[in-house]
């Protein structure tokens, strides 16, 4: 571990996680869609001295009408707004390899790297969604392995390009740059041909930094060759060290090791005043009256998902086959949270109820339920321990969760040291915050 | 004319269009890569409650290190940021038909459209150097009318995705939209294929408006098809009203009229205390000592542009032969300052030094020296004839002309009505300061 802090993004993707935070009350139903939310979103953030706001991203409508949609608003243009009204934020910005083009993209993040002060983390996804694949004119999806070899190539176009104009100190008169610090690139493979180079220079962190979540086979690969902050749906501690230490053998067939990345996994944030005013909440932002219907629902949302599916005749308390929980090698949803339920039930014993308690429904990311003192532990037993280098917190109910966040956990890790009490202490750029080098 | 008052643009395109722009004393020569000067400059014109900032935009690197670059930062980027720290301000954003998908375009500007509060032009060129097409692996450049073929449909598909996905009241309960609200559009056509909807719902005025500022024949006849804004070079006021008379004929064959169209051509302004003072400062911003250097710096760069070129005898006085500046039909360069050249060479017997006064070296749009009457009378004298609707206002030396314009023009401009006192009178969104109707 070189960083000196607990790293901490928020998600203010949408409304928050919770199938009812559209109509929460307190809240406008409409705010995934305004941009005031977002703002004031990060503005809480930064009141809690976090280090960045996380946005998903997903170029495609949301077509249930009883659900908050995720994905409204262009991340990129959110974030350089939010660049633009709130000082000291970072950025974790998703953006897809697919569609759009490497020179427009590395020119639009090295703005925004320029605009934020140097705190932009780009977390690169490949798109595989039929229904995004139709606004692009996409008629024939790569397959997996193909998606992430061109993938590569897209990183490989974006280093090059974020390389290949320096400034330098602009002196008294003569040139205002060096020819030699402004380059093509020429660079000419299987899916781009880009002269280059960039028109933007590298601004104070040389570059974005590089994020990656993908966790099929050849994701991971790509992370391995690729990422600076690897992000992953991880429900246990357990899991969490044997996913580093993989990572660790994966990052040294590439020449790299851990001490090039940080993990970074994700986790939904369920505060209440104590532990059982937490579970409470919970629930009622699931939108169940009892853990029973929690876990049945569950049940009967993971049957047929997999290679194998679930049984219909289990019950909450039945241990788990890892079978019924494989993921499908051509399944066109993402892996990710598959594979993390998948890894529970084959690392021990463990029953529909127990895999609910650390997953949630809707899940995803680990969950941790409870009061601001269990959160606050919760967050800072990982670490302290080692495995990972911080979170991105996903919280049920924007702008709310985040909020409570703020006021009553964040002083709890402040006061232990965990994360900083301000962004002098923090540190200026991304780098500084998650002690990654400069790439040249 | 049913705005209301003189619409007026600030360029805020890199260090200014001086040659000499990067190292004038008393500014930083890297501003043309650093985010607070373009903050500052939107900050400057919204003193002057001016109704938006302009950035022209070309997507390669710009060779030439004894000049500022104008186009480093990505415009899109750059403009939300400024829509994030800087209320107020209108933007009237360069992109590309080329060299991005609609999809990403639409939902960029919807969401810019969004966080600006409706005050998002949408400038959209049509790509056609060697240089842009290198950067993104576009082998072969299609021919012009090709271009604006592509380009139409473009157009086609952003509208119908901006109109694809409305929200509506969210009422106390029920769906968050009503279904018929949120439509595929299934466009399939010759360059496109994009299923939608939008994800990104409509905004306070629709959508973007939309800009053009093609001179050629087909560009003029897609201004005529799509653009609410017309950007034009126009050096006289009658080869404006001409224009103006030329534009609402090709409106008339597709069925639209001056009515659903403001003109807002460019013009670059030379501030002085005085009138001899601005014509000093326009000779020191060119780098001449003098007129005649300046004329026959002029007369050499012509020569062997357009079809005849300019022939290397002629004197500053000689009467310049039409021929000499008809631009070419095959020209990879602009064909708009070529055409404005051409344009006042042929209706009315024209020497170099004349030309070069209206036109200035390096030139473009019409040229306004003079002391701060003067420069007002010259901005407000066409639009009192009802000639345009208003200016894209281009300053030699960024921030300084700019904040010198907005301290010595800008108030004459208000004290004679023609241009708003404060932002309530100037209107909210860019549509009610340009008159113009809701799109749906």
């Amino acid at each position: 571990m070189t960083t000196r802090h607990l790293f901490l993004a928020a998600s203010i993707t949408g409304a928050g996680t919770s199938p009812l935070a559209a109509r929460w009350p307190g809240t406008r139903p409409h705010r995934f869609a305004e941009w005031d939310h977002f703002r004031e979103a990060a503005e809480t953030a930064r009141r809690g001295v976090l280090d960045a706001v996380f946005h998903s991203d997903f170029p495609a409508h949301h077509g249930d009408s009883s659900r908050a949609p995720g994905h409204v608003f262009d991340p990129l243009v959110v974030d350089a707004a939010i660049a633009g009204a709130v000082p000291d934020i970072g950025f974790i910005l998703t953006a897809s390899t697919s569609y759009n083009a490497p020179f427009n993209l590395a020119r639009r993040t090295a703005t925004l790297d320029h605009v934020s002060g140097g705190r932009t983390i780009l977390n690169l996804v490949t798109n595989f969604a039929p229904a995004v694949a139709g606004n692009f004119g996409d008629t024939e999806l790569l397959a997996r392995p193909d998606r992430y070899r061109k993938a590569d190539e897209f990183v490989a176009v974006l280093k090059k390009l974020w390389g290949s104009f320096q400034l330098g100190d602009p002196g008294t008169e003569g040139p205002l740059w060096s020819a030699e610090t402004a380059q093509p690139i020429d660079h000419h493979g299987e899916f781009f041909d880009v002269t280059g180079p960039l028109n933007v220079p590298a601004g104070k962190q040389g570059h974005p930094v590089l994020a990656q979540a993908g966790a099929s086979g050849p994701g991971l690969d790509f992370a391995a060759r690729n990422a600076e902050v690897v992000y992953a749906a991880l429900l246990t501690v357990d899991l969490a060290r044997q996913f580093r230490d993989d990572l660790g053998e994966r990052l040294k067939q590439h020449g790299r090791s851990l001490a090039d990345v940080r993990l970074v996994p994700g986790v939904n944030v369920v505060l209440g005043i104590d532990d059982d005013d937490a579970r409470r909440r919970w629930l009622a932002y699931s939108g169940f009256d009892s853990e029973e219907d929690m876990v049945a629902a569950f049940l009967h949302d993971q049957q047929g998902w997999g290679t194998g599916g679930v049984p219909v005749t289990i019950t909450p308390d039945t241990v788990l086959e890892p079978e019924w929980f494989r993921p499908s090698s051509d399944q066109t949803t993402p892996v990710g949270f598959a594979q993390a339920v998948a890894s529970v039930v084959a690392s021990r014993p463990t029953t529909a109820r127990e895999l609910v308690r650390l997953y949630g429904n809707p899940g995803g990311h680990r969950l941790l339920v409870g009061s601001p003192e269990t959160v606050a532990q919760g967050l800072a037993d990982w670490w302290q321990q080692g495995v990972v280098d911080g979170f991105v917190v996903h919280f049920p109910v924007l702008p709310d969760d985040l909020e409570r966040f703020v006021d009553q956990v964040v002083p709890i890790l402040q006061t232990n040291g965990v994360t900083p009490a301000s962004y002098a202490e923090a540190g200026a750029t991304i780098r500084d915050r998650l002690g990654l080098p400069l790439p040249f």
